[in-house]
């Protein structure tokens, strides 16, 4: 990546000067430099009436069900093509509340930094967390800044936990999944797990692969506004990809999953990463796409209205819930033919998000 | 510390068997040893309605103010005397959001795990959160669990980020502060940071010195209900300890605080410590003691029922807010000296909490 790259929202905003250009363990000690920190420059990108900037925590308005979900992000490299890690941390969270039926409303931001992390790249990811959360509608209510020293970090992880109201027609429950019911898939798979990898095996592909981070509360709002009780769940394929949650529902639910090969969505570009690391897209992460089982009769529908949406004009339906070989999931070919997606033992690329 | 020091609940409840005796970086991987490292230990400690084990997120009833904080703990040793990073973990945000007036109902709990770490210290760690969780009457309802390589890491961190609802009578806000408040200190101090520095430089005490690592909620909560807006705040003097939290709201009220050294409780053991490592008790880190500033007229009262608890028995009224140096923070020694107690520039022990 080009310097330009890596700094999108710094250029135009640069770091404040403070003690030193690297973060010291003094920062974290909670003394004058971690004030010294946070007036200079933390706070102010999150200023708003819940950030209780000398207090222990926030209080929030809330009423009735609320979800409530956490991640940490430890993905090395910390910047990649198509983000950093503090976006990631910010829409991985807006994700998994979102997947649980929420609407994501509030963040905790904690950092762990390592000694020696340049100002500027803490700086670029504090613009980064900034933008996404302004981006998915969230507000950054309360924090943590911790400091370890050199070889005892990789630089910066960071652990998002978000909470934010249930949907009022959310009724999203595993046990409701019925044969049947329709396989949707929100855009395109893999680009975030071959984005990394491509990065961290310094390739250059023809066509730049990109991370899809990106939070997805917009379209599981609109779908729910649409559709309430006809969506059974949402999930998000992140850390083991479709293969693990397409398999971790078909084992709760005691059904099949029969996926249909040539419908999955995938860039060309990506395919062709995939055939050349010789890895199977099902099971590569992603950070900006969801699957919806849906009840049949609105499958067609909601394909559509997901596909009018710049988020979801990859969508497609890439299966169905079956009674056939209940626990596993099957993925057919054009040609007839049929295999078993097994659950994978590991995710085949440690450290993805 | 011996064997049984540090292992104090796994000895009866010895860890699962798993596939290897130390945590690999495929139990981070979101595949099958992820889940069965799930499966076989850490959700039946924590099983109650609100965990949903293979969803993204919990949903939880919550209603009206909701107090929200975060806290990532990276302490070393990672096993002390008095405690371990586990209990810890779980102490510190309770007592971040009975600091905010909240009563903690829930805790979300992330893991960071450096390649390695024994299983059963990560065991002994796991149950240490089932105890200090089960005392403090808080359910861990969501979770993650990441991996790092070997050197990448420190054996483990762990964030926690709780909610609960806002006491009802509970009117905390610096502004309220008024010159006259009493400033009341929950018990010993220093007793935190000199069991840490001590296990680090291997010193051996004869009294042993103990980590006050505790939950505070239901001191907070039995005051809240009989004092309540006669509370102006409460906090806990963690990191930079009393001296950091006196000078931040001296500070933010601009007004001063006097403090009467001779009325500071420490434990005689913590005292000799204190002085043989040259460190003033003051900026020493506190894991389970709060400061309150209230009302003068309450504070004799409330001295009494602190006192009348275990937790608060060795409460004391340790100075006053006054109208004189406004911003800065006294110590009166009892021969009529004073000194200025400043805001410090660092913590002087690195990763404390």
């Amino acid at each position: 990546m080009t310097f330009k790259e890596h700094y999108r929202f710094s250029l135009n905003r640069p770091a404040p000067t403070l003690d030193s250009d690297i973060i010291t363990l003094a920062h974290g000690s909670g003394g004058l430099l971690t004030n010294r920190l946070l007036d200079n420059g933390v706070f102010e990108l999150f200023d708003h009436s819940e950030l209780q900037k000398r207090e222990d925590g926030a209080v929030l308005n809330l009423s009735g069900s609320v979800a409530f979900s956490t991640d940490s992000f430890v993905i090395s490299p910390i910047f990649f093509p198509g983000g950093n890690i503090g976006e990631l941390a910010v829409n991985g969270t807006v994700n998994d509340v979102a997947m649980t039926g929420g609407i994501p409303q509030f963040l905790s931001l904690a950092f762990i930094i390592e000694e020696g992390l340049p100002v500027a790249d803490f700086w670029e990811i504090l613009l980064s967390i900034e933008h996404a959360a302004n981006q998915a509608g969230v507000k950054i209510v309360t924090g943590d800044t911790k400091v370890v020293e050199r070889g005892k970090g990789d630089q910066i992880f960071i652990n998002t936990t978000g909470v934010g109201r249930l949907h009022q027609r959310a009724l999203l429950d595993s046990t409701r999944i019925k044969p049947g019911d329709s396989i949707i898939v929100s855009g395109n798979v893999a680009s975030h797990g071959m984005a990394i990898l491509s990065k961290r095996e310094g390739l250059e592909f023809e066509t730049d692969i990109l991370s899809d981070t990106q939070a997805l509360n917009d379209l599981t709002v609109k779908l729910l506004d649409e559709f309430g009780h006809d969506i059974k769940v949402f999930r998000d394929p992140t850390r083991g990809g479709m293969a693990t949650v397409l398999n971790e529902i078909a084992g709760q639910v005691d059904l099949g999953v029969a996926l249909e090969s040539e419908e999955l969505p995938i860039l060309p570009a990506v395919k062709s990463a995939c055939e050349i690391f010789g890895l199977d897209p099902l099971y590569v992460a992603n950070e900006g796409l969801f699957i919806a089982i849906v009840s049949k009769k609105v499958a067609t529908k909601m394909l559509d209205i997901l596909r009018g949406t710049e988020k979801g004009k990859d969508a497609s339906i890439i299966g169905s819930v079956v009674e056939d070989h209940p626990g596993k999931v099957t993925a057919s070919s054009g040609l007839g033919g049929k295999r078993v997606v097994s659950m994978p033992i590991a995710e085949q690329l440690p450290r993805i998000c």
